[in-house]
């Protein structure tokens, strides 16, 4: 690919990587090729590799080293809490919201044919997922409960924070089974300022090439350990089995120390490119933003940075891409992790129009991102919508 | 670490990773980097070199290339086909071999304390499960079988062929659902010459780092779809969620090549290498072959040609693995993968004494060890077993 023709706003479905970062891990992993669950000195070399690395995460987290596990990736760190839930016995719902990534909305799909009440909240038409909506639809059996802590097509960030507090609030009065509170943050670490222990949380889910390291790495943290449905060889505290990737842990070591590091100043240019868009796209006749109120400066606060989802009022989203694509322009129609999926999901909570539905896109942008690749592609888009 | 000082011989627990290979491969990746699924050029190009690699890796395989799915490694490749199992209704039964790898005996622990029947079949004294203890074993309501190709700690070949056929012929005659065989090929593929089609198995698990490419990829074989218990985005033909680990896939395309073309070289320097190496254990006084049948020439063909297990009279293995450790030789006392878990299931399949199987070791070798390795190796543990 000729990347001096690429305006890359697709950020949120993976990041332009971290080239020398990857470069460094992967020969780093060399020294230490050996299986870390090997007792002889190759493997306790590389044993010890891992839990410095563990560590150096850990302090950049906040979080202690035995709170987080290495996973192969956003789903799987998903997916572990949740099937963790097949262990309990006796009846009980799981509750989630309706905008989840597929890695949670397909897999509670399989639960729920499987006999397992699934509960969906809905989310409000600013796709927010309120404590209202909560308690609203946990029932005295609900075991689980999974809010995403950043959507991945509205950017809208999720009352994390006070959701912790009202399902401890809830089960306290209940005198019942704790419900368990999962959050997957792929779309939410190291990109909106957030501190993992303050969340509440029982867990949360992590992803590395969301942030510049390479596909195949991810983690899963967890307030207290839990019983694992996935079993194995023991690694990761039998949490997460399978010989573990250093390459990819090394990577997303220094991966995170960068965007954590850089963190406030990434942020406060995301907030500026992301007005200036915003307000450009204000400018052109026919265009909604989703949710609506993403146009109101005094709601951005809920909203991150680095996301942005659009309708306009005459061309398919699947057409504008294409078309933007010609010109070297990446932006999305929705998640691309679903794009093999029919129905958007978030789409269909937040109630938007069917006619309008067709029309959206979503960009996402990312530290490289500039001034320049906005207004080219504002000019672009515009041109396209001139022509149809 | 210094590698000039390292005599590795544990190469069944991870290879000595391919540096060239994986470097080339994550560079390349660098050139792929947006998510598969997208649908911009950026996306498609990365979408297209993942269906380039897919088609070289079935054309090395002698399969079709949608009859594969890249998975996070071995572990995972060999839950997809079990857990696929969950979605059966009625009453049924999973029957594995006495000796599998934690990654299969692990999980079907958590299937049983979850209710579902698990019948376990013994191997013999030599390491083997044979078509009659699988046939003494499975049940009416038998719907899963899972061997191995070859055991991890003895090496020992498994007569994958010969259960397929008697499997398919009982199930005909019972004219019941068909059993479905699963085989853990993590150390069978491209280590003995083998044709998955003619194999007859349902599904098969690789993990590339056992060959050299990098941790944290794999695949798994399927003859046909499978509904998965676990999903997600859609990628991988909705067999296994998460975003594509490029880089993993073209480094286990060119590892895979390697092997393969070079299978028969390999293979015919790993036998010289083991049989030089079991002639010169032979010469020690107390060594025995674990299982004994491996002292006779005429059972080599039984095994693979690059694990070797044995116990010596006098000395723990954990022990002696230290003391090799000291002097740069690496070797394992069991299987690295499950050294975190207390009970090795194949010495108590094996029915080996409790006193003889503290003192065991597995020695495997790869396709860089030379005979000046297996000769220092033979001359460090002499004298170790002096000294004691």
């Amino acid at each position: 690919m000729n990347k001096s023709k690429l305006n890359y706003l697709d950020w949120a479905a993976t990041a332009i990587p971290q080239e020398d970062i990857i470069i460094e891990a992967t020969k780093k992993a060399f020294n230490f090729f050996a299986n870390p669950s090997a007792k002889h000195f190759a493997g306790k070399n590389a044993g010890e590799a891992l839990e410095n690395s563990r560590k150096e995460i850990a302090k950049l987290l906040g979080i202690n080293p035995n709170e987080f596990f290495f996973t192969s990736g956003g789903t799987e760190a998903n997916h572990i809490p949740l099937l963790s839930m097949l262990n309990l016995k006796g009846q009980f719902s799981i509750a989630v919201s309706a905008i989840e990534h597929s890695s949670i909305s397909a897999e509670v799909k399989v639960l729920e044919k499987n006999g397992i009440t699934i509960l969906r909240i809905p989310s409000d038409k600013n796709g927010q997922i309120t404590v209202d909506a909560i308690l609203n639809t946990i029932k005295d059996d609900t075991v689980f409960v999974s809010v995403m802590g950043v959507n991945n097509e509205t950017g809208a960030i999720q009352p994390i924070k006070e959701i912790s507090q009202a399902l401890k609030k809830y089960s306290a009065e209940k005198k019942g089974r704790a419900i368990f509170f999962h959050s997957d943050m792929v779309q939410a670490f190291g990109k909106i300022p957030l501190n993992i222990k303050e969340l509440g949380v029982d867990s949360a889910s992590f992803s590395a090439h969301k942030i510049g390291a390479p596909r195949g790495i991810g983690f899963l943290y967890l307030k207290k350990s839990i019983d694992s449905f996935i079993q194995g060889g023991g690694q990761e505290n039998n949490i997460r089995p399978g010989t573990e990737n250093l390459a990819g842990i090394f990577a997303m070591e220094l991966a995170l120390k960068n965007y954590i590091l850089n963190q406030e100043e990434y942020f406060s240019n995301a907030e500026k490119l992301m007005t200036f868009l915003i307000e450009e796209l204000k400018k052109i006749e026919g265009i909604s933003f989703i949710p609506a109120c993403r146009a109101n400066k005094e709601d951005q606060k809920n909203f991150s940075p680095w996301v942005l989802q659009f309708a306009n009022k005459s061309l398919p989203g699947e057409v504008m891409l294409r078309c933007l694509s010609e010109k070297g322009i990446c932006i999305s129609t929705g998640s691309a992790c679903s794009s093999k999926k029919k129905i958007n999901p978030l789409i269909k909570a937040m109630q938007i129009n069917s006619s309008l539905s067709k029309n959206i896109n979503r960009l996402s942008i990312g530290p490289t991102t500039t001034i320049n690749d906005i207004k080219e592609f504002v000019k672009e888009f515009k041109d396209i919508l001139k022509e149809f």
